[in-house]
């Protein structure tokens, strides 16, 4: 079924409660010994997955659960609900208030309701298919991108790239940048680089190692902004892509952004035009 | 002659004055032809070191000015103010409110006064020789850190050390992480890491390329807070510095820092103990 506005009051709802969690979290002083699964990040973290999950038992017993913190609870509906309390634990743990609360409504595998919440600066993005992608209630699109170089890419950090994915990144890199290291990636900012995407602040994110619930909710924002997600070959994210995720703002500069990472030759060369099969 | 009262205040109308400019431009949405002279960030840039001269011009007109944007204005006094409008323009492009206005009082050629102003999260920094320093009027400390392993290290960007930075940079690393990559550093943030070591949050910030105007407003602040500002071999910043910029949070783990950055044999093996003569 598509989604409703009664699902969508859901997804404000949780998110309300995961931010209601985190906040006193935030910067709060421990003593000097703090032990990993006591550290502020975790406690936020369990407990805001643990307050969403409560109102998902309340509310859509039926339908299953998956987070990152309390694993998987299997439904009976063609609906599961893709929880990440806190995307972005470093830039939590340093004091940085672009981290980001992720919920996902996912519904015969493909999701179909994404947000991103920055409890700290209340801020919200919000992507249903079909629908255009809002920024605290407002609309917001991705913007034009009229060459690759001088484009904005970011990404969360080098170090996060397995060994293999390091090459395609930096060529991405080096096509953007023009050899200037001041237009170099932005880096740092998690979840919140792709709603500064959605929003027409940056024009390219691209990671590795992503899991289900990292960017699952990313898909609808961004693709209701008038971006697209794909993996690192332009196919629909699914388990398959291994975690290769890339978010483009003008879709037009698809292409491009896979020859550069990939060569034209190394690249596969589908005919990216053709997979909108994701995008109903 | 000391930092009083009167100059305090007169930081924070600098600060204010800044952030009125500034605010306004944050996320603003131009055309899609935008020159570079004409892009929001240059014009806050510009509009906003234009505020704060305007007030010096009327309030210390013998005092010297140095900033980013308009350049060198020689003073008759043994005072300058160094202004950095927006330190962090890469987050003010892509709209994340972790850029900073930087302002010190140098005096004798040495910061005796900083600010760190944040003017869309409003947050703000205040260090001065000889006093604690406070963030949004409450003072802060640096925290205390056991070892350097686990130990959190913030940098802007890896792209923007010099080839021969890279190497003592990635020991450092190497030394926090014990190779595990979501241990590696913290990346973006500019002098809102340095803020954000005063407080607590974070161990250590590790740069190089940095101008005056881009940390002479730090030292008082990381310094009242409890920390160490050094260059790469442990000495007070000048410009002799290179731009080779260490903050410390915990001192007692300033010569495992610098060990770590260039091994126990290059490492000169000042008695870093001994070069307080900045801290009066």
């Amino acid at each position: 079924m598509p989604v409703t506005q009664a699902d969508i009051d859901l997804a404000h709802r949780l998110a309300d409660a995961a931010g209601a969690v985190i906040r006193p979290y935030f910067r709060r002083e421990f003593g000097l010994e703090i032990k990993d699964d006591r550290s502020p990040v975790t406690l936020a973290d369990r407990e805001a997955e643990t307050a969403m999950r409560r109102l998902l038992d309340a509310e859509r017993s039926g339908d299953g659960v998956i987070g990152e913190e309390h694993g998987e609870k299997l439904g009976v509906t063609n609906r599961k609900w893709v929880l990440d309390p806190i995307d972005g634990t470093r830039s939590f743990t340093v004091g940085r208030a672009i981290f980001g609360t992720l919920i996902a409504l996912v519904e015969d595998g493909w999701p179909v309701l994404g947000i991103i919440d920055q409890p700290i600066q209340r801020e919200r993005w919000v992507g249903v298919a079909g629908r255009p992608t809002t920024f605290n209630g407002v609309p917001v699109r991705t913007r034009a991108c009229a060459a690759l170089e001088g484009a904005i890419v970011a990404t969360t950090s080098p170090h996060l790239f397995d060994e293999g994915d390091v090459q395609p990144f930096l060529a991405l890199v080096a096509a953007v940048s023009g050899g200037k290291p001041r237009q170099g990636p932005v880096y740092g900012g998690d979840c919140y680089n792709y709603g500064l995407l959605a929003s027409g602040h940056l024009d390219i994110v691209c990671e590795s190692g992503l899991q289900l619930y990292d960017f699952a909710a990313l898909v609808p924002i961004v693709e209701g902004a008038g971006g697209r997600m794909c993996d690192w070959n332009g196919e629909p994210l699914t388990a398959a892509s291994e975690g290769h995720v890339l978010a483009i703002g003008d879709p037009a500069r698809m292409d491009e952004v896979l020859e550069a990472m990939h060569g034209v030759l190394g690249h596969e060369g589908h005919d990216h035009e053709g997979h909108d099969g994701h995008d109903h």
